[in-house]
């Protein structure tokens, strides 16, 4: 490994987890040269080539070797071994680095939120930006619904935005990963998955919701080669192909509304007969469907992806049924099964709150995952079980789950948080279990 | 009366009620002139002359008729004889002027993001704005935690950027204050104070909170010669004269901030040691108490304003007991009289929600009239106990009230409306009273 490492990044035009990839190493301190490919066959090719046939943009190199996208490089950050890599590498340890009156997990639109009323209250809030900086805005196009914005706004902007207003309070980022909260003590003792330790009087969780899986055959290992759970990022990798979009909801509605400009017809599948899209997304998807740009299967699932990382996806193995949740129903005499020619797979089932991190606190969450917070109708609505702990936004709305939601209930968790710092003595002692025992 | 009145308005710069009220004039499409006080003493003279010795802006004229304030003026056209002097006076009555899937009362924040959302599902919303158009907003000078922009923006500029939203989806927006629903009857009835009647499948009460005044002696007398809930209104009006700000909030230490850019000094009276208002509110006073600015006077409380509305205010009474809410033990022997020459009274001691118009409805309210919603964490968080009748913002929350939790509330009450609209029959049947009894 030379001194000063190499690195290389494989970009295209409008690819958010480029940036992300980017913003990693500028954070850093490390120079990179990028490579567009958009539009450049040839560089593509170098790319595919180089990528072990991978096709889908950021593809990171360090020194020649293939890091790989975005999740491969932000998980090797994540336990501290792409530091290592790029010569950076800390002693890490189990020393506490800082601690702070209020951390907050996560960067998307709550807890940016929660920072720009948090630095504002003086609570001088640092926050971990966790493995998907900005969150889900990032990877929209066209925000029309966030109330202000007459003309809309894009997704990375709106959360730019954001940022720019935290840090204008105060509020410091970093990039890093928590790995685990430890709530038996106080101060919180916050660690990241890079070894790194921090305490915190109060934490507040804003750290958002992550594309679900199918889990089928298939869908694994073409992951970045031709499935995909963001048509942003991926869609125009497959220009003139046939795609599928799974899902019913808005986020499958936008997707596929938007693949159309690079496909050659988008199919969405979902397993019922009804949609839980609103009605201005199905609206513009009739349209589409009218101009025969989408086709709509209904009762209808994927139970097998076909195709190797070195050509892409081939082809999809389908079931249907009348009554809908075909998989369910194989034996069913009216479930049928049928394949389909496509060169692209784009999963929109919806999103698991990211609360792995708590799950050796006391905090309690529901079946799906979601934080169980105070709610009501007063202060402390965002408190959850654990005193000094506070959720916000996706880890808590199974719901609603609107970028102005999610601000909503960033603000109010920052608040409560500073309700709960206000009532704490100013020095903060930590219970000392080895005291002597009261008299008697 | 001539066929075409004469309308006059005498205005200020930076006056919030004066746009309200060339608003309404607009609104209506009548004529008017306007002339601005603001640096014209002699103008300034003129003005408070015609009207009776008031010295509050905006004041109106027909045909040289003195109208009044905002005040005045919006509650003449709530009676409907507004029309009648201007010659617009339509036969009222008790016709259904149109029916609405869905009415909003409302247009401030929390409205006009229901707007947005429900434009956007299809709803056809229809806004009545009210007796405070924009709501609360249009008096804020500048909103620095409204996530989204990093160098804050006015109120009113906010407002008016989410009322172009919501008419881009298709919102409508009309002037008229709600006086009474009816949810006796499916379509609900919705009676307007000019007498107007429309009904509407679904309601979402979004009409806000007003300021909460003192009740001394005097304070009514002298409201608008020297007493006024709105420093950013009249603060200009008493250039160079000592003020006092009563309340302990976020609105009384902006209100108390803004108002040292007119005053000599202004003395902040509080009824109780503790402060409410946010650290950045509190940290912003001190710096302005130790410039000599501000001085502060806790445990105090205001007893009677003295004046005449010729003269404006002159002095007030005020007693103090060093554990407050001295108002409330005269008798104590430490509770102190005292009396201050002052020339302003600005009156910040919180809001009372705006619900009067539920009144005959089974909607249930807490003890001050917050709307009691259903909360929890899933769908539904907006409905009240009154199918069909949703409540979003200040008159149901009582603690938070903020502009984007209000835009948080609002959005999810279009959500919940729009589940509700879904659900309900494509043309449902008013039940018929006098229908022929079933066959036993």
């Amino acid at each position: 490994m030379s001194e000063t490492p190499t690195v290389e990044i494989y970009t295209k035009t409008d690819c958010p987890y480029c940036e992300k990839a980017k913003d990693l190493f500028d954070a850093k301190g490390v120079d990179y040269v990028t490579y567009n490919v958009t539009g450049d066959d040839e560089l593509f090719a170098e790319m595919k080539e180089r990528a072990d046939g991978r096709e889908t943009a950021p593809e990171v190199f360090i020194d020649d070797e293939l890091i790989g996208g975005w999740d491969d490089t932000s998980a090797l950050d994540a336990k501290g071994e792409l530091d290592e890599k790029l010569g950076l590498a800390t002693d890490g340890g189990d020393d506490v680095e800082e601690h702070r009156k209020l951390i907050i997990a996560g960067t998307g639109i709550s807890a940016l939120s929660a920072a720009i009323y948090a630095g504002r209250s003086d609570n001088d809030p640092l926050l971990f930006e966790g493995d998907e900086p900005g969150g889900q805005l990032t990877l929209t196009t066209e925000v029309e619904n966030y109330p202000g914005f007459p003309e809309g706004i894009s997704g990375p902007e709106l959360i730019n935005n954001m940022k720019e207003q935290a840090k204008r309070f105060g509020a410091e980022m970093e990039h890093g990963i928590i790995e685990n909260v430890d709530d038996s003590q106080r101060p919180f003792r916050v660690e990241l998955a890079n070894g790194d330790v921090y305490t915190a009087d109060a934490v507040i969780a804003a750290s958002g919701a992550s594309a679900r899986t199918l889990g089928i055959p298939g869908e694994d290992d073409l992951m970045g080669y031709g499935v995909s759970t963001c048509a942003t990022c991926d869609g125009a990798f497959f220009r003139g192909e046939d795609m599928i979009v799974v899902g019913g909801g808005d986020a499958a509605f936008e997707e596929a509304n938007f693949l159309t400009k690079f496909a050659d017809t988008v199919y969405l599948v979902h397993r019922r007969e009804e949609f839980r899209a609103e009605d201005y997304w199905q609206k513009r998807l009739d349209e589409k469907v009218q101009a025969g740009d989408i086709e709509i299967l209904t009762n209808t699932e994927l139970t097998e992806v076909h195709g190797t990382p070195e050509d892409g996806v081939s082809h999809v193995d389908l079931v249907r049924n009348p009554d809908g949740h075909p998989s369910e129903k194989l034996d069913d005499p009216e479930t049928e099964s049928f394949q389909m020619d496509v060169g692209a797979v784009f999963v929109a089932i919806g999103h698991t709150p990211n609360t792995d991190y708590l799950r050796n606190t006391a905090v309690e969450t529901d079946d799906d995952g979601y934080l169980i917070t105070e709610g009501g109708r007063g202060a402390g609505q965002t408190k959850t079980g654990v005193p000094g702990l506070f959720g916000a936004g996706d880890v808590v709305d199974f719901h609603y789950q609107q970028a102005v939601t999610a601000a909503g209930m960033g603000s109010e968790a920052a608040l409560d948080a500073d309700d709960y710092l206000e009532d704490l003595p100013d020095q903060p002692e930590i219970e000392a279990t080895d005291a002597a025992p009261a008299d008697d």
